[in-house]
């Protein structure tokens, strides 16, 4: 069997599943303390300790994620309270001595929908959540791209749109992608959650927009074979399809793409797909 | 030994070179029609036919670098007269029957650079080339990034900077990073040629500001151990510098980086990277 933990900012899943990836059982905790939040997953995990053969972590960040580190698993500086420095690797490595493979929560996601939904002739996509804030990430042939640590793509630069009187509520860079675009942006500029805004809002148009660009941005950079749109904001009826014709109008023909339903799409997985890669992740760790 | 070929929009440079990488021969013609260029060159390797054992080519794009593509080493839809559909692959393989690997002119340059620019403690690099266009390239763990083709970054989005009036030189897109950055776009905007403007001139301060935004955008999307900045523009002195300085403030501490002039550098071997990257990814198509 194999374990996967999804620690998200605000709760976190973990999950037992078999070599079949069947879901055996599973556990939702809120995001607490380190010590509270890491001692129910380990009170979880324990119960099925000696059949475990690996465990997958998809965390929240920045992280450090890479193995041959002397803090790999170590959470970086984070405003998340008490999680500042936290090492998942080593606090999970005290009670389970087996591998255990710790990335990127937006990664995770990434290569379960890479993994489970991919039609057959697709080697490569972006990945984007578009929630609390935006995160993506980029696969080519089963790699998880990022040269020093997971990338940070949400912070990138896009136009304002001419109608958007917001000034941005990324604490850092002010009008990026996710100071623009992200569930907080929206209920920021118009004093209610995006949820609640009709679909036909006129808001919608400048969301897309700022979607578009980033899909556009992600296009010219990795040149994948799709671009996948997850996460809360996601949800709203219609928005993908604005986010196609978005992105369309930006590219204006410099780029051939395939169909554009079949390029920018939604996840297969949504809400699964973080635990679904942490556990195809755990059993790649081993070889299998 | 083997035989490297960098086709570029206005220049062909074809080299021969033994198995350390020493330049035995080289030949640098003008790009003029397909079937002339590529006579030239084919007279050129025909004096080493029977030593050599691989080819690697570097050209302008759009081309098609998919080796299981029908039309691979297809040049795709070019607005330089005569060259759309010309096919490279072929063309080579009708006189020399050794493997012939086919990248884009700034893959291979970055790959130039991979190989032997960088220092052992560096795994992946972003490459810039600032000149007739704007090109780039990144590069993780050996591996080329780019899911469907080679990346198109010299199209990415960007902002305006608020002293600028000029409309953007893309003829897709208008203001782009090479709509506003490349070395046209600076002749088109002041009537002189980036490299007559006074390094003072206020100019390279918003010249600065583009590629400081290009800097980031690459870094936040591919986090990579360095950043490398080619081609005529850049000969500009003091430019580099700016760009530092740009990247720095539009960070605004975000994300950690190494010290910045170990980050945002210059190539090792600007105008011979191409070259010795077409050699490298020759030497390595047979598994040398």
């Amino acid at each position: 069997m194999f374990a996967a933990i999804e620690a998200g900012g605000t709760k976190i899943i973990s999950a037992i599943a078999d070599e079949e990836f069947n879901i055996i059982d599973k556990i939702k905790i809120p995001t607490t303390s380190p010590s509270e939040s890491f001692g129910l997953i380990r009170d979880f995990l324990m119960a099925y300790k000696d059949k475990l053969k690996a465990i997958g972590v998809g965390s929240f960040g920045p992280i450090d994620i890479d193995e041959k580190s002397r803090t790999y698993g170590q959470i970086l500086n984070t405003p998340k309270k008490g999680w500042s420095n936290f090492n998942i690797y080593n606090q999970l490595n005290k009670d389970f001595d087996i591998k255990i493979t710790i990335t990127s929560d937006v990664n995770a996601s990434a290569y379960g929908e890479y993994a489970f939904g991919l039609s057959e002739d697709k080697k490569s996509l972006v990945y984007f959540t578009v929630g609390t804030g935006i995160g993506a990430a980029y696969i080519q042939d089963g790699l998880l791209i990022g040269g020093r640590s997971h990338p940070e793509m949400g912070h990138m630069i896009i136009n304002k749109h001419q109608d958007d009187g917001f000034k941005g509520s990324c604490p850092y860079h002010g009008p990026c992608l996710e100071g623009l675009g992200s569930g907080p942006a929206i209920s920021q500029r118009l004093n209610k959650l995006g949820e609640d805004l009709d679909k036909d809002d006129k808001f919608w148009d400048i969301e897309a927009n700022y979607l578009g660009q980033a899909a556009l941005n992600t296009s010219y950079m990795f040149n994948p074979d799709c671009i996948i749109f997850g996460g809360g904001v996601m949800a709203k009826e219609g928005l993908i399809e604005k986010i196609r014709e978005n992105f369309e109008r930006l590219n204006k023909s410099y780029m051939d793409f395939a169909p554009l339903d079949e390029f920018i799409i939604k996840p297969k997985y949504d809400g699964q797909s973080a635990i679904l890669g942490c556990l195809k992740l755990a059993k790649e760790s081993i070889g299998e």
